[in-house]
């Protein structure tokens, strides 16, 4: 069992404290993608002083590669990378339908070869309950099926309907302790009818938070968006929820408008490895040559050390001669840009003045409406 | 004109201080390397907490790019990289001949294309020179010809005595400034009468300090000893000593002990990117499978960050799956190791124990004989 108290709420974006055994995260929170027990490029201290608070790791590429027995030897998750602070791990679900070879999907579980190495294996609900007990996550997401986009609303019920079977099993599964948590997953795509239903199955069963699964796959911004306005809704009040893989400063501001507490992306991180940096006044790429001999900082209004210490210039020149300390800053930066736009939104919500920030925010750093890539 | 003072002596061996305009370096000292204005995988802060206090920079790498006038309208080489301490920059005349395309080789200099982009440029004493300042080097460091080994003793001759031509250039190029020196470089292979003459030559020319060049390229660990032995005595006792690009532990010991105060080599940061780690034991390989499951520290002996807070099995998943955290992490204990090792030496030589640590030191860490490699 975890806490989660509402501290405010503007319309109905809510400003909360989710509380673990580990430390509390301040919501809306976004979380550090530490995908194979690290952020890439990152050391875990930077990531703390960047302001993250809760650690996502991928339960399909630990499971692989060290193994989750391997790391239950060693002690733990935490222990393992550094990171005294809660960790989520993701049930491998998505993963395994998007990164694994040979899979076969039965009512039991996933038979897949792993990318690496062909290896077999097999995830069910019970298996990745256990591996992520075995990783001591403090937040355990149950196992479900990220249905694939498009399909035939037949086909997105069939694999809700699968998701919450699961997800019962996932419950069965899990074992209780004080300070950890397990969220289940709303599935059912784009179609209203069917979030309904899976969202009555979930609080029947009873969790500690809800994640809306399914969206930025492709459906677009103004889909996802309307999809999360009408789920919300279904979700208690008096329990987080996480809308998942998402995404872009503007998908996020929307999300946290219509009250979404949890966040995960790989793009802050993946766009610091491809010399890309999210500003206040809207992205850039600073391997372009315009920023070869730019003084100023990659951000004047961030204070980053990777904004503190360098000039675009020095950037540019890293990103072009291929240097590792190039993905280094340029991570650290966008990973503190949003943590810096979560504590935006956060003391706005607090402060009664959300639309306004929100507008004001998105007007200066572009308010794009291109769906979010996972 | 910059500043030596010899602190202590035991036996041959030299505990020094280099007074420069942007700080001391306490000698025997092996310096960072950061090639391309960024010592790879690290951040400059990290570099300095590792105890390194002067920064080799390429000037060949950094002519291409980002180019030595973008430098010079950016502020120079410290503010670029944020190193405000001293900056040692090689002459370009290594790795002009070991990295370029379509070399020329004349009595005015060296044409050539770049590796990078094809383009043609011209390094003579005078342009090398005159980089070095653009990039606000503390320590210039003379344009010579790296001879190639093996050559004929004819062609060690000819091409030392071009060497020791172009050291004059050099020294008429070179703008004399409070804190800032130029350092002159001994070829002559390993041929002691040819040794002799271009130490002569150096010396009636007049430098801050006296590099050995042209070793480690070959001759193996004896010869390149012998060399050193019979060219120290030859050098003026009041000026610091530099062996450049030199190297494996046991070379540095043994050049220690030989009166060398100065040393660079790529090898802790290089091989912190191939998962080498030295150790008070001996240097290990983390990918090995033997370290999957070792809780302990890459060196138990040692206090850098790598080893305070992630363990051998950690490390070894880090470098498995290719993670960015591995080089990072590796790099910075190998140059802490290399700055330990320094600082151990130094202590040693003030305390007039000398012999028996470097004895104790190369009897635990592996007193390995083969050839260091630049």
């Amino acid at each position: 069992m975890i806490g989660f108290d509402l501290l405010a709420r503007d319309g109905r974006a809510r400003r909360g404290r989710m509380t673990l055994g580990r430390g509390t995260v301040e919501t809306p929170a976004f979380m550090a993608t530490g995908t194979a027990a690290t952020v890439k490029a990152m050391r875990p201290e930077e990531v703390r002083a960047a302001g993250a608070e809760l650690m996502l790791c991928n339960t399909y590429h630990l499971m692989l590669r060290p193994g989750a027995e391997r790391v239950a030897r060693l002690g733990g998750l935490h222990g393992f990378m550094n990171w005294p602070g809660p960790i989520l791990t993701d049930s491998g679900g998505f993963q395994v339908m998007s990164l694994a070879a040979l899979r076969k999907l039965t009512e039991e579980g996933v038979a897949f070869q792993s990318h690496l190495d062909g290896t077999r294996h097999m995830l069910t609900p019970e298996r990745s309950i256990e591996i992520q007990h075995l990783l001591d996550s403090d937040v355990t997401m149950a196992f479900d099926e990220c249905t694939k986009y498009p399909a035939s609303e037949q086909e997105v019920a069939e694999s809700m309907r699968l998701s919450m079977r699961w997800a019962r099993r996932s419950r069965d599964a899990f074992r209780e302790r004080p300070g950890k948590g397990l969220f289940g997953i709303v599935q059912g795509g784009v179609h209203h009818a069917l979030r309904v239903e899976s969202a009555a199955a979930l609080i029947a069963i009873g969790f500690d938070g809800y994640a809306i699964g399914g969206l930025a796959v492709g459906e677009g911004f103004d889909l996802m968006v309307a999809t999360i306005a009408s789920t919300e809704p279904l979700l208690p009040a008096e329990r987080p929820r996480y809308l998942m893989g998402v995404g872009k400063p503007p998908d996020i501001v929307a999300a946290v408008e219509l009250g979404v507490d949890l966040f995960d992306c790989v793009i802050p991180t993946r766009s610091g490895r491809t010399a890309q940096a999210f500003t206040r006044d809207g992205p850039i790429n600073i391997r372009n040559a315009r920023f070869a001999e730019d003084p100023g900082p990659l951000d004047p209004g961030c204070a980053c050390p990777a904004c503190r210490s360098y000039s675009r210039a020095y950037l540019h020149h890293l990103v072009k001669a291929e240097e590792i300390l190039g993905p280094m800053l340029l991570t650290q930066h966008n990973v503190t840009f949003y943590q810096d736009m979560m504590a935006g939104l956060r003391a706005a919500i607090v402060e009664g003045r959300f639309a306004a920030h929100a507008a004001a925010f998105l007007a200066r750093c572009g308010g794009a409406t291109e769906p979010a890539s996972a």
